[in-house]
């Protein structure tokens, strides 16, 4: 059994379930158990600091020989980051936030598929333009940064309706099969999973960061500029990131401009002592359906088994 | 043929489309004919002016045989206004945005179920503690106004986990069979479509602003304050609109409270001479799939022969 699609014809896989590159927290060890598991894991590289993304290759060749791919922040890389990881023998490399046509020649030049993931239609349009080999349509509700302006549901068919045959992903709001079954209804190839896989006993996080992610649901979330201004982040204002709320986000969301450097000093104290009214997590609106703490292979197998009841329960409705 | 749920069952439809009670636009020629094609017409009563009411219910009887529904803002109306809907034996009540408790009984005691939609988990358990018969579960990507916080594709199974045996229906950026099709796979037992309808003949609805509908995209659409507050009107500050970008919205939306008697009488003023930088237009992300100006009853089975395919065709991708 399964659920082919071009993507997992395309990466040679049994699902298609995606792992979201998460910065920091989608290491080696987690792209590997969700490739395990029959999805593709892809390591969240990020700014691409090239010691840890070794480290994590590493970890990722020695968790399994199934592909696996690195993800970055276009915004935050140059050239020779993506030599790094070309370096590294990767099955895919995905690109972010920002502008993925200065790096797309170069890869796709070494035989390795680049996935874009696009948060607006311009950015999509973009994407396709400059030769992605996938196009990732990431909607507002997703955990961590995003555009801010669309929604999974309507961005997914607007994003394949210009697609042609490039196939695309949905990612944002996705967390078990009926998300999922949701995708492919409409029209996806797959789906970049994200929140979901910070509940695993896999990903690079902090117990107490898991507790509070099990704990919560989509409506402790919010989404805005103030954590990435109190850190100093240099993260493009074009796109604000969903986190849980704590004290910092309830003080200063869309009042960024009044964060100054006593906010900064106090922001960097509770955080090195690790307060958790201040130390930052990213999650989405899916937060809803994460309820346990489970391994990150099992979880792969689980919501492409639910997403094959979904669909097989709607299409017996036909009457 | 078909696509039978728990919803079609309830109303003895065909298919489980939902008009949504768009307020002066969802008449009784409209809501006919969705009826007419398969679907479940609702009026868009609003704030319960009953001359209209009355007028746009002997539309409906005149134009369908079928069963069809009428809609209230429930933060709007009294039970006087339910009495008068009650009066022309509706298949069916939605009460929207507000609290449908103070209404429910009425309802139910004259057999009439109640359709509720819900904008976040509370509203939803309010609705489901006061025994609404159906729970629609709304997304931000919605046309018209909307809880501001919540996303359609997770906010639906959200609620499904929380309904027990309660019918939840997907209302917010759904507009062709791709879309129902996604409501149906997380659980929903049909889809609420609004701006889809906006572009039909059988709608109540200005030409220029079917002509704006067509030509606009999902990016096109901003969601605030605005044009309520340079209204004057009375909508609970919980509930944001999403409309077409104008004037108004460029120069006010978030900067509200900077809106004051000269921009309002310039307001009504433009609106007065029909001015098209400055008429409301509300609709939703659903746009990008709104291209076409065609019949709603063919539209309704359109809509659902898509679903069926759509779901068709990911069934087949299991291998
Ligand atoms: C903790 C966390 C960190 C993230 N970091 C990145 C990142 O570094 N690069 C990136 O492209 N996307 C990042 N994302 C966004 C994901 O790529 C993806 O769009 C998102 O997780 C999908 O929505 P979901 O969280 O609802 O599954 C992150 C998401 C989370 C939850
Ligand atoms: C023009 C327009 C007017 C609306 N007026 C109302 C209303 O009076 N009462 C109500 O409950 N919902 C109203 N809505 C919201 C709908 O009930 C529904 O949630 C929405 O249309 C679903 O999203 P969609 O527009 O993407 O299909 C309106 C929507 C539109 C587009």
């Amino acid at each position: 059994m399964g659920l082919s699609t071009v993507l997992t014809a395309m990466f040679g896989i049994e699902y298609p379930v995606v792992l979201a590159p998460m910065g920091d927290v989608a290491g080696g060890t987690l792209a590997a158990a969700v490739s395990n598991g029959g999805g593709l894991g892809v390591i969240g590289a990020g700014r691409g600091d090239l010691a840890w993304l070794e480290r994590e290759c590493e970890r990722a060749r020695a968790g399994t020989d199934k592909p696996w791919g690195i993800g970055f922040l276009a915004w935050a890389i140059d050239a020779e980051v993506i030599d790094a990881a070309l370096a590294q023998s990767p099955a895919a490399i995905m690109l972010s936030f920002g502008d993925p046509a200065p790096f797309i020649e170069t890869i796709r030049a070494a035989g390795v598929p680049v996935i874009v993931q696009v948060t607006n239609l311009p950015e999509a349009r973009r994407a396709l333009d400059a030769g992605a080999d996938v196009v990732a349509a990431q909607g507002s509700e997703a955990g961590g940064h995003h555009g801010g302006g669309r929604a999974t549901l309507p961005f997914v068919p607007a994003v394949v309706d210009i697609a042609g045959s490039v196939p695309v992903l949905a990612a944002g709001g996705i967390a078990d099969g009926r998300g999922l079954a949701a995708a492919l209804v409409l029209g996806a190839a797959g789906a970049v999973i994200g929140t979901r896989f910070e509940a695993t006993p896999e990903a690079l996080i902090e117990p107490a960061a898991v507790d509070a992610i099990l704990a919560a649901g989509a409506e402790d979330t919010t989404s805005g500029r103030a954590l990435d201004v109190i850190r100093d982040s240099p993260w493009p204002e074009q796109y604000p990131a969903r986190t849980l709320r704590n004290k910092v986000t309830d003080q200063w969301q869309g009042r960024e401009a009044g964060i100054d450097d006593a906010a900064r000093a106090e922001f960097r104290a509770a955080v090195g002592r690790g307060d958790p009214d201040y130390v930052p997590i990213w999650a989405g609106e899916a937060l809803d359906m994460v309820t346990e703490h489970v391994s990150a292979a099992t979880l792969v197998g689980r919501i492409a088994r639910e997403a094959e009841q979904a669909i097989a329960a709607a299409g017996r409705a036909h009457g």
